[in-house]
């Protein structure tokens, strides 16, 4: 892995680049992977590559719904698994009756194993999705397969920088979606009940603290969900991204 | 290579993204090369995928500093080969004393030479760079690397899809750099003496157009540069990109 100096101002961001372009030299992460970072990357940067007070709030959102959820399902694909497989381990624990599931758009068996033991290995227990036993309407059938016993029985998925298509059929199987994702005008984001507009690696662990914090152990699971205007939240992004173009413009 | 439906709206982004995953799988391009492609992408994409006026203004003066330069060479790296290996050779044929100098950020023979025979099959004459022969002032040795006839020499250097630092050196040394760029905040589109903020599949191919329209075989190589506004080139990317955002939002 390419070594970067902790006292570079983007550490952060060029850290992330290089743990994904090791995790494509091992299989992990499609070249599509690492073109979708790439846009990651630019909203990131965009947004100034901190959590803004908008995304904070829908991630405490988000660790409501996960209270009131009968049975959240987290979706997890190549990017996500290298990028943050210590993380998910991390809201798991928190949140112990959350499934996570293997969910690939370029799916081969031995990528799906691969990525199920990068997440056995940082902690995340009861791996679903490896042999996928269901499907989801709507969807071309390679890329349609879930577990019976994961997404297809879910009330609430999390899906970290997923594909539009996927999202939208996610919802329309009535299912809660909570995207997490950095460009605001994505289709996932778009189509999401709940969307994140954050960096993985910053958002998940600080849904993690707000289940910890609320929870307490204590869970409804009652299926009613808080109302979250999705839309201001993603105008609110919007909004500070012309405010950053604004300040970089010098005329 | 991933089948695209050509009435698919976004096409042409989808195919430059196939063209990209396809040649990383030979080699050519490194994952950060795909990276760099996505951030890429997300800046087309908020530029509304099409050539603005500013940047097509830009392009016209490229083609009056080409004519104007007295040793221009256009420099290639893994992505750019992968992308335009045709319109390099295109921008050649209309001005044959272009020099073309692989130029790597990553470099290995190996990948050097693939470049090269890329260039060569899509009908580049005379690729430089692949023993480069000089060094660079204010690089890293491996980074420093270029042909002492080519960039060496150059007095004005096409830098398409370029990292920050090397442009920057290039200054440095006394070239003009013509960048081509679509992220307007990157380094290398800020150190341009002429930032082109377009996709490279459509700027060579206008600048092409524009030397052949311009020029008719006849250069000067006054070595005299019509003066370019880089700071209004790049405000004017920006507002585009801020209007876009503001249309986006829904309140």
């Amino acid at each position: 892995m390419t070594r970067i100096s902790p006292r570079h101002p983007r550490y952060a961001s060029l850290r992330r680049r290089a743990r994904l372009a090791d995790a494509a030299q091992r299989g992990l992460v499609v070249p599509e992977g690492l073109i979708a970072q790439g846009r990651a990357e630019a909203f990131d940067y965009l947004l100034g590559e901190r959590s803004s007070a908008s995304a904070r709030r829908a991630t405490a959102m988000a660790a409501r719904w996960l209270r009131a959820a009968q049975y959240p399902v987290l979706s997890v694909n190549g990017n996500v698994a290298a990028l943050a497989a210590g993380e998910v381990a991390a809201l798991q624990h928190a949140l112990p009756r959350l499934r996570v599931e293997v969910n690939l758009f370029h799916r081969t068996p031995g990528r799906a194993e691969a990525i199920a033991r990068s997440l056995r290995r940082a902690g995340v227990v009861g791996v679903l999705g490896v042999h996928p036993t269901a499907e989801l309407d709507g969807l071309p059938s390679d890329r349609a397969r879930i577990d019976a016993h994961g997404i297809a029985r879910a009330d609430l998925c999390i899906v970290p920088l997923e594909d539009g298509d996927r999202a939208l059929a996610l919802r329309r199987a009535g299912k809660r979606v909570i995207a997490i994702d950095l460009n605001p005008l994505s289709r996932t984001a778009q189509v999401a009940d709940l969307p994140i507009v954050d960096e993985i690696g910053r958002a998940l662990p600080a849904l993690t603290r707000a289940v910890a914090r609320q929870h307490r152990g204590d869970f409804d699971g009652s299926g009613r969900f808080p109302r979250f205007d999705a839309t201001a939240a993603l105008d609110d992004a919007l909004r500070a991204i012309e405010r950053r173009l604004g300040r970089a413009r010098r005329r």
